[in-house]
């Protein structure tokens, strides 16, 4: 059941990781740049809240985003509708995005022109945990339809997260969403963490969000 | 970006895996047992599915289940309301089960004493994809709130599947799903394969789902 040489090598590869996500880290701070990823599993809503958030963002300061995804470019066809600057990474693959595949990606943006960069992780409740891609702080998102025991039983990637964006709080009604019950799951994952409802839909909560990540670039 | 080390060694653990599959597959078989594995992104409704499954079949037939998660027994005492045998499989920070995980649970369980075996793998969509665990079946579960394109975003996990799964069908109207999309991009990744949609909550079209996993007991 356990696999020695592959926990090895997995090691070797999270440690190049870490050396790659420290230089980009370095890179932002350097151009001024504040970056958030997001995280979250498949079809909790990361990309309708980017798009929004981009489209608010894009009319006040300078932002783009990266976007991975195993296959298609959807995501960021859907993005680039805010008129910021978009790529997508497609992984094949690959589970997660890491910091080299980012580095890759940005090779022909200059960072300094820009104030906010997003970059929206592959869906997977696991695997990104691991991979710092040298951003300033990172929010993982959890849909009200996926059940509240999430935090739970995903416990790194809400460890890992700086914030935690409850997302589609139009359906909360509709699926009997236990809104305490979440939060308190959330704190015992995450002791302390900011935790968000919002709905993309409504509108409602984003403003919350959008002052917290503005909070970031004001410290960074 | 490429990372050879990692790729070679996966491409052993995966060879090996396949090995072990091999050998559950044939101790299965002999046993007279008929297994079907799950798989799906956190929150698809799995677990709520599988115990309403159990529980109709445990009224009939002799069934079983193992569930996959990284953290927490909650699904297993979920799923032991349906008064089926239930073993949780804690996978630490592995994002998948794999055969010799299967093969580990099943140690004290005599498995002619069984119809069917379900096993709930971990909520994932790209990574269970490469994991054989000798299943004789591998359904992949989409829910209505999860959106039309992840068959396409995700191909390979829709790719190795049997049959499709649309959960939370209650749900529909209340997302805008758009059922004929979600089919037509199923039947890219999959072409052939069947199709379910289903609702727990209204038990609309279990008795579909059931009559293809008793198809598969009858030639198995």
């Amino acid at each position: 059941m356990t696999q020695p040489r592959l926990v090895e090598v997995r090691q070797k590869v999270l440690s190049k990781n870490d050396a790659a996500a420290q230089v980009l880290r370095e890179r932002f701070h350097h151009a001024g740049v504040c970056v958030i990823s997001l995280v979250s599993s498949p079809g909790s809503g990361k990309t309708a809240f980017l798009e929004r958030i981009l489209t608010v963002l894009h009319k006040e300061v300078r932002v783009a985003a990266l976007v991975g995804d195993l296959a298609t470019e959807n995501d960021a066809v859907r993005l680039a509708r805010s008129n910021a600057p978009v790529k997508q990474i497609t992984t094949g693959t690959i589970c997660h995005l890491d910091a080299a595949m980012v580095a890759g990606a940005l090779e022909d943006w200059k960072l300094s022109d820009l104030d906010f960069l997003f970059i929206e992780n592959v869906g997977n409740l696991v695997c990104p945990s691991s991979y710092d891609l040298g951003e300033r702080a990172r929010a993982v998102l959890l849909s009200v339809t996926e059940g509240e025991d999430k935090p739970l039983k995903y416990p790194s990637i809400f460890h890992t997260a700086d914030a935690a964006i409850i997302t589609k709080m139009d359906l909360a009604k509709a699926v009997e969403f236990d809104a305490a019950l979440a939060h308190r799951n959330i704190e015992t994952a995450r002791p302390g963490i900011p935790v968000f409802e919002v709905s993309v839909k409504t509108e409602a909560g984003l403003s919350n969000v959008l002052a917290w990540m503005k909070s970031f670039r004001e410290v960074s």
